[in-house]
């Protein structure tokens, strides 16, 4: 980190980049330019494509969650490198990046020293720095999708995207996909397995089609949504499931993904689960009630119950893998509802908390 | 299982065999006399050398726990073999077995052949029985620790032991080590890491031992009782806690094993949790209040809460590799407080509900 090495910015990139500024909850954000960053070792600095909101920037935007203020909201992106220090930063793959190359990272930048990055947890850094929550300050104000530019640091894990893949199926990638294939390597092998997936949104739609690419017997999904449950059945599911219905289900699963982040859903699984199920929570990311549970029957049953939050590189990287090799089988594609310009993305917040679309995209026009 | 194969018994063996049999809790166990059964394919007759009474045992003798009746109780056991089936059941190893080795056994025996064997938990297979929860009637009667012989069915995992192993340590490897060491398989690895127990039973201390032997850099041990916290230094904790401690202890743990089965102990488990923490949940085999757990600390700390019940062969081989290294080195031998003929059961039992030893054993007379 000591190195410094700067870099001079191509004359056709500007000198100041425009972005939507979070300030307080349930008030409108504010466009207000930042001045391009000059690069450190290991820096990266990308031209966004597309952002897509996340579930949890609604959450931050409506107050139900707390972050640092001021700072540029949203991780889900796609971008285009446009400028790369010396030296610059490497894919996951270990080759060097390039100009132009088409990229997604992670939602976190790890040091990659510290005890935890070194037993395989770099998600949980001591050092931890995530995209879309940090304050937007000094040289590294560019942490947030909802921007012209983002400035990548040293320590996160990118990767570059197949060109066929578009933008709007890309932009989850770093999210909801990457949480998700996190979530199946801790469940292990779920070939020829019984899968039940509480939560359609956009998670919950990504594990149903992981899941039964990856070979399951069954994908049931639960959803207090029909229109959901519905969509549900285009990305795979065996089984839709209303919450009535799974209450009185007395078919044994044995793999549960919670990510609807209900405590109820958390008890139902537990009950539901076969022996030797894995339980994987994902969605309980915002505080709830504690949840009950009968501590003879984790016993006797062999339960597993893993919280999985955030993921590693190696998660990113199956990811890119599965939307890769998949997209064209499910509807992906039509989970954007709207893309609005950066300078609309008021209007994209609110299109968003009204209708309730899995998402909404905001595009910043190209430099001209 | 088709092939019927009877053996003549050796004419130093008697025809019938005694047992102290389990009828009502509450009332003494009686004396009384079975025929010797002929075997059939896979199965061994094995002379009880020794067998210790387990915290299980005790609670279906108060009526805590409900058995069917009549049996013989008991599932910690060494025995000799004084008579094989043709063809006759291998070890663990696949080696096969002779008359006159010294052994123990799986408590469950399993089919290895429903979808629960094959799918690597043959403690859950479908037509499991245990020994020593078995009703004691027809050829299979002879199914627990507390008599003169046993009869070993096939699907039963038979491993040889070490000639310097005494009885009274070898006995609880098939129940206590073989469960800890199933734990701590299920607990990945521990060396360098900082491990808590809670309960400082014979689970608890063997989980102390183990766990030392295992390379962990901490192993902290928690208990209502002092003496036992005492004890469990002399088999390697580094840290004895109270509960009132426990409380207020702010150091994280990577690795906790519940062996108490009490549900504060895995409310506080779980609060200790690191990140990345394993809390492995042994002790609760009795029916207990819920545990209120708060999700959102499961997922954003990525722990997992995993139930063990019962163990796999790969189990029983671990136990047995771990006493025999290791059992001179910690006071394993002093756990059986007193041993008693088998004509004393009562005596015994009386004796360990009394005074709460770790352990008090049963011995039968050996033939004249």
């Amino acid at each position: 980190m000591s190195e410094r090495r700067l870099t001079t910015p191509s004359p056709m990139q500007p000198q100041m980049c425009r972005a939507a500024v979070f300030h307080r909850a349930g008030q409108p954000l504010s466009m207000e330019e930042f001045p391009r960053p000059s690069l450190l070792a290991g820096e990266a600095l990308v031209r966004i494509r597309l952002c897509t909101i996340c579930g949890s920037d609604l959450h931050t935007l409506k107050g139900l969650r707390i972050e640092p203020t001021p700072s540029i909201l949203a991780h889900e992106v796609v971008g285009e490198i446009v400028e790369l220090a010396d030296p610059g930063p490497r894919d996951v793959e270990g080759q060097p990046l390039g100009i132009g190359d088409r990229v997604t990272w992670s939602v976190c930048v790890s040091c990659f020293e510290c005890d935890r990055c070194l037993s395989g947890m770099p998600q949980k850094c001591r050092q931890v720095v995530k995209y879309g929550h940090s304050v937007a300050d000094g040289r590294e104000a560019l942490s947030g999708g909802l921007a012209e530019y983002i400035l990548l640091r040293r320590g996160t894990t990118i990767a570059r995207l197949p060109a066929e893949l578009p933008d709007e199926v890309a932009s989850p990638i770093n999210c909801a996909t990457s949480t998700i294939a996190a979530a199946y390597r801790m469940a292990g092998d779920v070939s020829d397995q019984r899968i039940l997936i509480f939560g359609a949104g956009m998670l919950g739609l990504t594990a149903v089609a992981l899941g039964k690419e990856s070979g399951a017997k069954q994908v049931a999904i639960c959803d207090v949504d029909p229109q959901r449950l519905e969509l549900a059945k285009r990305f795979g599911a065996t089984d839709a499931l209303s919450v009535d219905s799974i209450g009185a289900t007395q078919v044994p699963f044995d793999v549960i993904l919670e990510c609807s982040g209900s405590p109820d859903a958390i008890e139902t699984a537990c009950r539901v689960g076969d022996v030797g199920a894995r339980v994987i929570l994902v969605g309980s990311v915002m505080e709830s009630r504690p949840v009950q549970l009968d501590p003879t029957s984790i016993v006797r049953k062999w339960l597993s119950i893993i919280g999985v939050h955030n993921y590693a590189p190696v998660d990113l990287r199956s990811a890119i893998d599965f939307i890769s090799r998949c997209h064209h089988k499910y509807p992906f594609a039509e989970l954007v509802a709207r893309t609005f310009d950066l300078s609309e993305t008021n209007a994209a917040i609110e299109y968003s908390i009204e209708h309730r679309p899995i998402r909404v995209a905001v595009r910043p026009k190209s430099p001209a």
